[in-house]
């Protein structure tokens, strides 16, 4: 089988705090928005970070049974990155801070042109919440992402939390809202579109 | 006339964009949060921010047609300090931030005993928006009031957002969300029991 | 030995990444609050939290192994609660984080008169980072704890950060800066008040 | 005179509190970033955003002696945009979030392809601060804009803050710290790359 040299990679990281098979909501989104990345040649590979032990700590492999070193590997080989994370307390998920915290280690790990690994992958978020906090999120988010090497494509957010102080799931709608929809459809759009460019056209080497 | 030595006073400032006599969302759940208030002998007193000139600045009074000093003035005065704010790409509007800025001279203003003048102010919130917002806004403003000297009591911030992506306006709802009433008595009830607490027992001194 | 009716009971989360018996900065911050503390009859216990099982999930317990019971007991019988945590890409600790994820679990624990058992703690919040990040921690932690139950004293964080893009350790300065001194003082003077007032004049029962 | 077809348009809106021609720490440091991009000929427009009158609201046109139109022209005809803001209690300038605020109305204003006007733009951050808040601040702005259409190239944020609760301006440091100097080339060489790239691959059309 060879690859197709014009499809783009994509990892998904769910971070939602339910080990599989538990049902989730951000597993819901973030396969939501797979649909729509699929239309523009893109390969998404999910990962639900919660049934791994990822080590606390800044190292890129925290020894002894860390999970880490392999899902690092599959971003490293990604153009495309997701975090996709519940809202917690208007916050995200302990698990995506754990994910943005193990990337830390990127900032030393430079190649030959003195680049971040990750200077070649764009970056994305998905959140669900019954209650809000998606746009605080998505700054927190990107704030990491994009210090740690990863470039932000237009409107790269897609979202879903109901009004204030109610208890629906995203899981639990019975269907996909429309203005979800739409961000999704974006979001797909415009990664896709970066990822391309970005993958032959790669920021230039420090001098 | 006498003042009742029981009554606590309360200053809220109304942080919409919208110049009186405008219609103003956040207005309105500021006035359904003083319905409660009025229950515990607080009288309130209502400014909305954007009538008057709020000069850029970090001193107490930035002179030449700055309105700050009278509306510092009256928080010096209070009991009770709320601000109430719309919310705009996920954030405070800019007018509640100039204000929180303002705030940042009383770090140099200190009592003869060393204390910030607003040691003795409890500080809330009441956040609307279409969109989500709330619990970030909560967070950005209680950091900045805590900073500034202000005691946050439990639970001390009432909210309304719509579902993501939505338009709706709070001041267009048919009637308060009953969980959004709830909130509003917790606020209250918390918040003037913590003022009375403050007033008749003061931080102690700088030693 | 009889228990001492005025003494203050804290428990201080120390949310480092490293296990024990490792160096923590955070350790020696929260350390060097507690020296002034202790100056106010409070009596500190320390628990460094990646020493447990924290499980994901936002159950008061979540089986099997799930060590926070055990902590969340000790915050109940606190009257000060405190956490202690380090900066990572300018954001608390994912350690931070999953406590207060943990803590959303109250919201449903009511007692007879319909209030959080949070209500008569107060919070407090300490952090130190070689890079900035302290006043959205402070912002962060106190929306979480405040949102939750806890009160917050007036200027109730203390930090140390170093200069832009510098990579110094708290725990390697010579000395506790003079203004990391002064905010400790100050934290653990008014904490200490608050608490005590709070301890026998408790919020008001929900109607 | 012909332009240069190579050319980069960038406006830099400087969001000092402080009015010309008072110094300003936030107008050194754009400059000193503009030193950087003028080696990829880079044309950089300056405004100090606090001479004009942006009038509060979040409609392109606010009417009446409102100025935003005039800088909203520019911004439109730039490929590059940066925010360059101070840092005071922990958040951005009142100054650079009325500006985040006015983009706004960017949501509603769609070309023929249904795709905001800022589609085109790249966005970067440039923050100074005697205190901290550069990490959180970054966050904030890149949601803001990102939410309303810009794309962030990667490390597209310099800052500078000094040691935790200190007083020293960046205006007044002997020279750019080695950090911040190595900042600034990185932002400079991505956003002038994703710029140029973006230039001549824009994003595609909504369906």
């Amino acid at each position: 089988m060879t690859e197709d040299p014009n499809e783009l990679k994509a990892l998904t990281l769910i971070c939602t705090l339910t080990p599989s098979p538990g049902e989730s909501s951000t597993d819901k989104l973030a396969h939501d928005l797979d649909a729509e990345l699929s239309k523009y040649n893109v390969k998404n590979e999910f990962i639900r970070v919660v049934d791994y032990n990822i080590k606390p700590g800044v190292e890129t492999d925290m020894g002894d049974g860390d999970n880490w070193p392999m899902i690092r590997q599959k971003m490293l080989d990604s153009d495309i990155f997701i975090i996709a994370t519940p809202t917690w307390v208007g916050q995200m998920s302990s698990v995506a801070l754990r994910v943005i915290e193990r990337l830390d280690a990127e900032l030393s790990e430079l190649d030959e042109q003195g680049r971040p690994l990750t200077f070649g992958i764009v970056g994305a978020v998905a959140i669900v919440g019954n209650e809000d906090g998606a746009h605080k999120i998505t700054a927190d988010v990107f704030q990491g992402l994009n210090d740690l090497g990863f470039t932000i494509p237009a409107q790269a957010a897609t979202y879903w939390n109901g009004e204030a102080m109610q208890r629906t799931d995203y899981k639990d709608l019975d269907s996909i809202p429309e203005k979800v929809a739409g961000a999704n459809a974006i979001v797909a759009r415009n990664v896709a579109h970066l990822a391309r460019l970005l993958k032959s056209n790669e920021y230039p080497a420090a001098e």
